[in-house]
């Protein structure tokens, strides 16, 4: 039975996926370490920098159902590195030694880093996914809402009117440039390493950068300009990334926490029966993924300042700092596919109560349009005097506990320039939205289709 | 197939170990649940607030082997938590809907975090028996080489000499306060919670207390003076303990590392056939632990400092914080536990090459002794002179890549005071290592025996 | 002009304090640098080891007045540590040469970490201030609204009554552990160092023991068993300390800000007249205590972290973790004190608003004392029936938006067996407060007077 | 005086840079606040927003030496914002009651998250510009020692040849890849922000976005697409930026320190004076800035993480996490100033010592290029069967001590296929470097001139 919570039987599909898993699973590392292996004789064998025979036979066994994964444990354990045991296992079952061939001029590191960064990939592909699910849901939301009113607020207080739609299209603005790093990213790190004890590519004394080309071009992976057994900022750079998405979904989670509360409830997570209640608290709608999603990302955060911890690597082949990443690139995929899944569970069942909006605007009776009062009313009798008249009558309006709109039209400096329609007019939310539908428009604009 | 490297079939034994793992398991935690809703049960019918055939058939079911773990999957995806499916499965094994009386006044979080506690406890003294079997490996390095001479190194440079016993005795004066601090904070941390809903009890109309004070006293674990729900200094401490004590292995580590390098050549790692060897470069002997626990350690600062995160907890049940808890506490446990296996490993079995640090003590012709010269010399010329003409020759010595001793000897300035013999004496590394003996006993005088 | 938020003119106050930065000021470092020579000619001259007229002319030069900061930094920068440039300037400070007798067998870290002991010791000293303080005004709060109720939330949900004086009653018995935490510590960390080039003290040649021992007892810090120049979990823990400390803080923080949300307004930050209100939103108080505790401890959990890698020190003195230190751990304190103060202020003048939480308690029309009509009902109708029968009508309270105590007044089912007075008493949310008094008693009982 | 090391007077120009700390000034911020107002009076009496006769007054006064900067740090200890202050000076500079018009529609976050960006422009042209001349140093030790063999190493154990030129085009190949990472960052993060109280820019009732434009043309920075007050992405990620880069620093730093070791000896920092040298231990050369440099990216490192916390904001203006950043972001950037100095120092007259080089590759006897031995041999007598030949030859070499070639041309199974001229050749480490030549070629010509 599992210890983390990641590979929990009970709590692995809240805290992560199953394909996340898959990706980082022994068994999909040890496929790419076979898969590194085969093409490696293919192209020496092509280059005739080793027998074609000896290329087809290890092609032939380079299968992850040959592989005896609790020898291979054992091996593990004694060695400290699974590779060579299975290079050892492809050898004995390739027939007249011809396994001999395998692994020709490559080191240890050179088909784990090969392996991590293809698994690298893989989870990238998963996480531009979702992110590209999470930012289709958020562009409905900011279209659906565009015109939604509802509190901005400012240090948790209410300040002025918003949109829903507004709110969405500021997390969407982030997702859209987590795509562009994304995009940016992958060339500089889906690249692979073929290189040798040293980083030299020695042992092989001809062919050798040849090799390393067709090697890459087979995987689909990049070239290296140098060996990068102890370069590690692509890595780090890629837990980077990570970190930062995770940051805008704790953003979202911290917004949709916050606008759950007993005393908002703008919005509520999607409904499940028995998710988020209480049999004995008929008054709770507890939010549940944004905590999981809250917790995945606080731990992303601290693995990807790790990764940055394993770039201060010694020499040639590092004492310990690339192990961390081991540990840690797993993790933080995982976890934030977790809370990717979550998010995109949020978003796309969200349910968004209008009306609650709409009380909660309404709920300081009017303070929050004083400043469109003030602006407006300023036009007739100066700005700096609307302004202290307004703010007296505001004053007003909480001790009494009466609609701002109420006062305004009792004061007849007022009434002698405005119509208690106009002053209706000023006094609602809707009409003091400002830009926010335009800069929706502007981000929805910039999605890609 | 696990995709964290603690739970990997192939790496798991290296990171971590099975003792912690199954500390941390998703069956132990349902064992401590059953634990805690038995004990619930036994004191609730004692005190008369649960009828005693209703406890005595909540006791009965309150087994392990009756748990269906997947449909308990099932019931904590679609819950958000496992502990409601718990309940509902030890409801459905009671006759007689006896089981109404379980979990009688409490609320989820109370047995989760009394099943932590109660793992903590377990994973405490995991720890502790490492750091005792650590501390008697690390004595008997002091004692055995109490008076080995090798040189001691400030910035990396040779500096002048200690001993090997000196060396390890510095490491075991931290073992022995991390004891210290184990003690102090065990009967901080090892604290249940039973606090219901909100923390006050509540629910329980009479005997609240009562029954708060005697489930405690069956678990075996301190009773809270307030609820802690959301008040976590104990479970970060927890942390932050761990985190020191992997500092310290941390600094083991890479001295055995530095040790071992080829131009170095003082300690190595146990050997084991095939361990740390290479087929190819004969001349390798590679730390392997050593890496392992660098790694593993620089993962557990950074949970550290996540576990602090987890402390800015929201109001009476937290929305998040608390969950970082449950991805990271295990994690800490689990990596540190690999780590102090590593360092047992190494530590028992360490071979230490008096030869080459003895070697390694002259390979500057004698210039780590020179402030030994000096302060000899300064007896009979003046201190400041002997500094001067010491540092003279100290540089000669370099320039002729010629022993110290020798161009001491053929000075006259010098001979005309001390003999050869004397300079011999005070050339002598093992003749200038001050109180490095002294304070190896000092430290071996604090171990409990 | 200062770079750092901590040494601003601007922010410093509001960051930290005017006495936390002396303690950690270049000024304070030197003149505990000239303390500690002081001390050390003192007890070499006593002892003989030294001159005592050396020791004197030592003693009376070692005046923070008499070093030249401008001439130290020049020195620091060439050399790359400021301690020797100290030494150079005394020495050239005493007459007859007999400078050249300070700093006997002292080595540059021994000053160095000595001088960040007494400093620590400084800081812990208004650290311990601090907590006291905040724990007066705890206290204070706990005892005063002990019986005040309010709302306790759960999930960011309404779940069932508090006090007021609970929610304090549980910050206070952290601070309460911290203050036990730091008693424990103190002991451990106020250690001096006195220890030579590589920790053996070799360059002493008789007295070097009592010479340390002398030296400890002279500046009040405990002599160490061992030289723990690269043997640093006594400042990691000073560090863990400060990170436990700052997450209650945190805690507090986020309770307040939640409070003084606009939709909730149960407590406020201390009114200054400007302070956190705004010339045009005049509905806004905003948290400005709160908000500056939460990014300072922030980031003192990842000091504290930082502080736990500087452990992973090489040899007898390292080359780069220690410096790890030097930047973190005056920044750890610095803003850890701001935290402090910022929380202290808050305390100290917080506005309580009852009525709120009165208001707030009953928002939900009543459900969240459901709990209690159950258990009340229970006795009557049967636990099962009672939980079913008040479910349902707590739903229909939300659907019609009626106080619940209204449809269980016109619930014939009910009245059979229940008066409305009864009815009244069970939906006061007042006296369904359970323990919370206890508890509050409890805590207070714990702090120290 | 200064608390933090970054502002101390003595240890300021070790940690930090008068360039990067003047950008980080309170002098500098408040100039940036001034450079805004300016530019939005500007633009706003451009487009007749506000009368061209306040622009006019508003721009004159907005000059760093009008603004009293004692007064300002009352104002903003009191308010806790530093820019009301500002504004209500720049107000009071102005006649006519025509500040009035100063401010215009903005929000005390547009101005200060615009300030920082405009710092974050002039601080990273400081990195930018260090980049570039580590680069180049880089390249240059790359070209010149292109083919200065030295031991490629690995688990800090000998391994097999490289080149000096080979090491520092690896850490070439990452600071290159940094250039690009900064390239593509800045059009993302140089992006101003006016948005006013809750980001829509209500308060502007005509030309708000227009007034946007043209503000951030005027300032030279991006056009937001949406207010970002809470979406803090951007600066996230220009904190991980620094992290990498700092990593990259800590890779260099630690290969460094370790060629200096006492016994390896490669390369030296470059000497002064008195600078790393001991009056006491003649053979001591210490690293210096090395150490500075790892001490000073370990802490960046946690501040990037730090960064991703403060992306979980609240709402649309922060409670906290938006102040996490004012703490961090300047740290972080002086920091990895001093480092980038330190690295420039260490790289601009790096001693490298290519006779120890020599030594060292020659200290095993030739072992570190039996692989070269056992593939010349495999050509005649099969690979296999060299391989063992070649291991036993290796160990009686180690056994012996004696150079591993004599042992090679004492083989008469040898000296049958093989001259000894031959034998010379490939037990010639300088003929075993395999593509690092190639490889620092390929690294070089990705350097922008």
């Amino acid at each position: 039975m599992a210890a983390t919570i990641i590979d929990s039987g009970i709590f692995g599909n809240i805290f992560s996926t199953d394909a996340m898993r898959a990706v980082w699973s022994d068994e999909n590392r040890i496929r790419h370490y076979l898969a590194f292996e085969a093409a490696l004789a293919k192209v020496q064998g092509r280059l005739g920098i080793i027998p074609q025979e000896a290329a087809d036979e290890i092609i032939s066994v380079c299968d992850i159902s040959k592989i005896d994964m609790a020898k291979l444990r054992a091996q593990t354990e004694r060695i400290g590195y699974p590779v060579l045991g299975v290079v050892s296992q492809i050898n004995a079952l390739c027939r007249d030694k011809l396994g001999e061939y395998c692994h020709w001029g490559a080191t240890t590191q050179d088909i784990t880093d090969t392996a991590s960064v293809m698994q690298i990939r893989e989870a990238l592909d998963l996480v531009d996914a979702d992110l590209i699910a999470i930012s289709a849901a958020m562009a409905n939301l900011a279209r659906r809402h565009r015109d939604t009113p509802m509190i901005g607020r400012s240090n948790l207080q209410q300040a002025v009117p918003v949109t829903f739609g507004y709110k969405m299209a500021g997390l969407l603005s982030a997702i859209e440039r987590h795509r562009e790093r994304l995009a940016q990213l992958r060339p500089r790190v889906l690249m692979g390493e073929f290189a040798g004890a040293a980083g030299t590519l020695a042992s092989i004394d001809h062919g050798a950068m040849e090799t390393q080309a067709a090697l890459m071009q087979e995987l689909g992976l990049a070239q290296p300009v140098i060996a990068w057994h102890t370069i590690r900022d692509t890595i780090a750079e890629t837990g980077a990334f990570l970190g930062l998405v995770g940051g805008t979904l704790g953003k979202l989670s911290m917004d949709v926490k916050l606008m759950m509360q007993t005393e908002v409830g703008e919005v509520y997570e999607p409904y499940a029966h028995g998710r988020g209640s209480s049999s004995t608290m008929p008054q709770k709608r507890n939010p549940i993924s944004s905590c999981y999603i809250h917790a995945a990302i606080s731990v992303v955060r601290q693995h990807a300042a790790a990764l940055m911890d394993a770039m201060v690597a010694d020499h040639e082949r590092s004492t310990g700092p690339w192990e961390i990443e081991w540990i840690v690139l797993p993790e933080a995929f995982c976890l934030l596919a977790g809370a990717l899944k979550q998010a995109r569970f949020v978003l796309e069942g969200l349910e968004v109560n209008e009306a609650k909006m709409r009380a909660n605007l309404d709920m300081t009776n009017g303070l929050v349009v004083s400043e469109a009062v003030m602006m407006g009313l300023g036009r007739y009798i100066g700005r700096e005097y609307a302004h202290d008249l307004v703010y007296d009558i505001c004053r007003e309006a909480v001790r009494q506990n009466r609609p701002l709109l109420d006062l305004l039209a009792a004061n007849e400096e007022i009434t002698r320039h405005v119509s208690q329609d106009q002053l209706g007019v000023w006094c609602d939310p809707a009409n003091y939205l400002g830009q926010a539908g335009v800069m929706v428009d502007r981000v929805l604009a910039l999605v890609k289709s």
